[in-house]
């Protein structure tokens, strides 16, 4: 069995021996661009790490492995366009440095890249299954991003609703991820599903530490703007159960400070934690992290493989829900 | 074997009865738009043509072709935010009508649909190489459209490159559906590429005739703006023949007068045409156009069936070359 920073290291070399051979160059370099900046390249770990739970030949999950990091990073570029961001990874975005238009055009190349890659799993036989199951994931995160877009201007977001988009848009893809992984390694349904679910809620817990560290993060380590969501009036979860928790005045002041885009940000964000402070919203968003969690390694003890293989998935999920970046 | 119009009733039913069942509404309201603006239909109408030259049951063809269709109005929508462009079809663009991030999302969950209706045909054994196929063709549209940027800015296009831009950016993808129609008819290699390069010749011929009907067509039936690539500066077949043609003097105007972005619109498309005129470009382009009209005709006739059944491709190539829209 591999550890985790083997994978990462089977997943980095193939990724290397495999980068986008385009021109022209306006259109190579954004995509190099992107995915050279690194990231934490999780869809793919957890894909082979699924894998090997059943199978020790790790290159064949490979393919596919690159195909949902490829998706990913275009999800994050079209993503970045729509939400007006400008630093991602530390660094500055694709349409913040090379323009809209480069912004799109390489998001769509990177979408069919990752298509490409897809196809080029060996047995050909699964090819139906793992295709139906990203083009499903893959509309499954356009739902979720306009949900997300749609929130932004939308009052009274409930919790319920907050976390049905967090599923479209973030958790369907790690559990699919894990799920093909567990179909390339010819799985029962049984374990398919399992996985898939383990995948789901710690997917959902991932996202809920995402809407923690945008507020209470460390902008040395987060690589992106400490209150970005504040600023651009995101509906997230520490938002949603603020207004739920909030006395009068304080509602009032929430949605006074999160209709407006002012001119003094850092006020603004400051306010804002504040409020979330008064609420104890950090440590009730930390508990509802928990329960996903929780529910995940359920879903990972019922998965029909012996309990020291799960040791490196339990160590990840872990360390993913308690993470600084 | 069935009329083209036959064709299009099996096309259009088929459409309307997996129109996209999405919601949020503001997603699937622009993807029913542009789809329901009709369009010439181009692309699965001759997929469906092809299949038709071998076998009857052209009903196995249309997932396929509804695919062609699906991703052809995705690159409308995304190349028309890029271009910046308010009118297609006759009516506003996508990104005109409800904001640029509904036409980048609405856009790539049609690319992702594409995919989803390959998927789709019955023979899955099939299945890798209509991908693959599709995948490459996809990446050319993107290319293309990548080199039509960069030539915007460019100074010195040659005709050559202008002819391998409009390859990738229009003539691969109707070259593509053909052969996608003749794999799927099971037809040998010898066929799929003679008609591979019918479509291909076809498709060269199809662009130079909308770069003719951009500056000398009908306002009324053409559906865009007359003129619409002379005030973006495109740099279509007419203006790099004409800068090839021109003596110093026109040179040093249409030059001039492509390199501004005037407010009087007008007479900016008005002095170009006349510089046109003065050197017989339409006639120019009408004899180019007609070249890649008898390559076409020579791959078709070397196609592995009766004469008779190629004449319904014989006369959609000549109508769509002679075409006012």
């Amino acid at each position: 069995m591999y550890t985790p920073k083997m994978l990462n290291g089977l997943l980095s070399n193939y990724m290397n021996q495999n980068s986008f051979q385009l021109a022209p160059q306006e259109l190579l370099e954004p995509v190099n661009y992107i995915l050279q900046l690194g990231g934490k390249r999780l869809r793919p770990l957890l894909m082979l790490m699924t894998y090997n739970l059943y199978k020790e030949d790790v290159k064949a999950a490979l393919p596919a492995a690159y195909a949902y990091e490829i998706f990913h990073n275009f999800s994050l570029v079209h993503d970045d366009i729509m939400d007006e961001a400008a630093i991602r990874r530390g660094q500055t975005t694709i349409h913040k440095k090379y323009g809209i238009n480069t912004g799109i055009l390489s998001g769509d190349v990177m979408l069919i890249y990752a298509y490409r890659y897809l196809s080029q799993i060996t047995n050909k036989g699964n090819l139906s299954k793992i295709v139906n199951i990203f083009n499903k994931t893959a509309t499954d995160v356009c739902i979720g991003q306009q949900y997300d877009m749609n929130f932004e201007t939308e009052d009274a977001i409930t919790v319920e609703e907050y976390l049905k988009m967090i599923e479209y848009k973030t958790a369907s893809l790690i559990a699919s991820s894990m799920k093909t992984g567990a179909i390339l390694a010819e799985v029962d349904d049984k374990d398919c599903n399992h996985i898939f679910e383990f995948g789901r809620n710690i997917g959902i817990a991932f996202q809920l530490q995402d809407d923690i560290l945008d507020t209470f993060g460390n902008a040395a380590t987060f690589g992106k703007r400490i209150g970005g969501d504040i600023v651009q009036n995101k509906k997230t979860y520490l938002v949603i159960k603020a207004l739920e928790l909030a006395n009068v005045a304080q509602k009032k002041q929430l949605q006074e400070l999160l209709s407006t885009i002012p001119e003094d940000e850092a006020t603004k964000i400051k306010k804002v934690t504040e409020l979330f402070n008064a609420l104890h919203i950090k440590e009730i968003a930390n508990k509802k992290k928990e329960e996903y969690h929780v529910l995940a390694m359920n879903h990972l003890q019922a998965v029909n493989v012996s309990k020291d293989k799960k040791l490196y998935l339990m160590e990840l999920a872990k360390s993913l829900l308690k993470r600084k970046y």
